[in-house]
């Protein structure tokens, strides 16, 4: 029998760190070539909008699951996603998500990866510009992965970022203070989380300290980006968790044009390299300033859902 | 709150009609250019086998509503499928249904819509070549739409026709008789219903009677075909709900080469033309021989299981 989730089932704080070990499986299936992330297929609804899908897999692992996301682009208040995830070797279909949870808990997850893989291990101060859901779950994702001791938060409405602050300290168990302006929380940081939809960057090259890592999940085409090209410039590692995903957009890459797209580097081969044998310590110097920018790995909210599936199936 | 149904919910015969106008509703939006049926789109998963997702929807009618059926062709004994029905105006998920039935009733319905607009209006003796679930929701369908007073149905096993026939009986409450040949079953009847998997022609054309009425779920193609060349060339229409698909098929269709490719009709259009006001009759003369190639038309699940959703939850 399918098992069927929704947001409410999806709240527990317990299930980050499962999707942060599910998208690094995925990654280091990736690594392998057996990770699946075909470009996403939109069918037009007259013109009403899309459905999209994002479909993908991993096979080979433990357990060999393969399915995909399906969401519209309809101009509805209302936006149901669906994740759908079958067993590749038995054709059950093990889970169905419904809502718009999974989506953020993912994303949240690859952010963990990336952060996990790129920040520096000693970590423990954090920015966050944005308060929406992405902001949250990449905060509870920054937190399963470092020993942050304090959060601090921006966002343009004080009444946001004072319910983020309050929400989240609560959820996370560490100080989180919303801050009246993008540099009192970006400055001294050692991680910046940048989940806004400002189409014009959000901070400045000179309030961040040596070593930070930056983190953006908002806009990051020529049009519209939450970063500047400087922020890039003075990274030493570029990262993204899809290059085609990245190289794909409707609109051109921020980075296009710029000689910092061939720098770009796929996360998948950090990782793999890092979980080799002859690993030789984290993948950068303490000074490295490091930028990742979050595409959202097809597939990886299939591998999300199997894992959490598995664990609420098992009692939570 | 999205609703969820399986297998067990759609076991109702009372069902088949409403799948039935759906069906006859969709392809009336498609003869005005408003019903989506884009082509079918199949993701790799390894060597596993593919994920393919048939979309599709209606625009602009009573409700609007798209989605699609995902389906595996994973080797594995389990064929778990989905089909998500979205309404298209409040972008809320409505309806998921699992399992296989759904697409079995669906091309059941697509085959009853056939059969009121190209059989004779006084056809009652019915052939099914075929025991397995296809033929099931053909028969069911054709009796929904004809007054049907004999059934006789061949298929290779006798055990299984033999079910069939009590099993049916049973639940359409008109005589199912196993016959020993497929002859036995095709002579006299005014509908023949071809349902199996056979790559060869099931039937010979010299058993058929005039004013017959030919609805083939089976192989279609050059290379592996259920009814022969023979059948087409005797039939004074040859229609099909999805001319486009059956010209997509991997392999070629089978009247491909023949001069009776080019005169495969679209169902939309005969329907379109039934409906209208200055409608004079049925499609064809009495004594013409009429053949129906199901290819399975995209987005047709869509809005049966839209239609049966309804139906179950305002009460069943």
């Amino acid at each position: 029998m399918t098992r069927v989730f929704t947001d409410p089932d999806l709240e527990l704080p317990a299930l980050m760190p499962l999707a942060i070990e599910a998208v690094e499986d995925a990654l280091l299936q990736r690594a392998r070539g057996a990770f699946i992330s075909p470009p996403r297929h939109a069918v037009q609804i007259g013109g009403a909008g899309d459905l999209v899908f994002t479909s993908g897999g991993g096979v080979g692992g433990q357990e060999s699951v393969a399915g995909f996301r399906a969401y519209t682009t309809f101009s509805s208040k209302q936006d149901d996603q669906l994740v759908a995830v079958w067993n590749v070797e038995t054709g059950r279909l093990k889970a169905i998500v419904i809502g718009s949870l999974l989506g953020a808990i993912r994303t949240g997850a690859i952010g963990g990866a990336a952060i996990r893989h790129l920040s520096r291990e000693d970590a423990s101060v954090v920015a966050v510009i944005g308060s929406g859901l992405q902001a949250r779950t990449q905060l509870e994702a920054t937190v399963a992965v470092r020993r942050v001791r304090d959060v601090r938060v921006f966002s343009r409405s004080t009444a946001n970022r004072h319910r983020f602050a309050i929400e989240m300290q609560e959820r996370i168990g560490i100080p989180v203070h919303a801050v009246d302006t993008a540099r009192a929380a970006v400055e001294g940081a050692d991680i910046v989380l940048c989940a806004t939809a400002s189409p014009e960057p959000v901070l400045k090259l000179e309030w961040l300290v040596p070593g930070v890592h930056i983190n953006t999940v908002g806009p990051k085409t020529v049009d519209a980006h939450e970063l500047g090209i400087d922020i890039a410039a003075a990274a030493r590692r570029i990262v993204t968790d899809s290059p085609a995903q990245l190289l794909a957009y409707a609109r051109p890459f921020f980075l296009a044009g710029t000689p910092h797209l061939e720098r770009v580097e796929d996360l998948a081969g950090i990782v793999a390299k890092s979980h080799a044998k002859d690993a030789v310590g984290p993948a950068h110097e303490p000074d490295d300033i490091t930028l990742f920018c979050s595409t959202g790995l097809a597939g990886t909210e299939v591998v999300v859902a199997s894992r959490i599936a598995d664990h609420l199936e098992s009692g939570g």
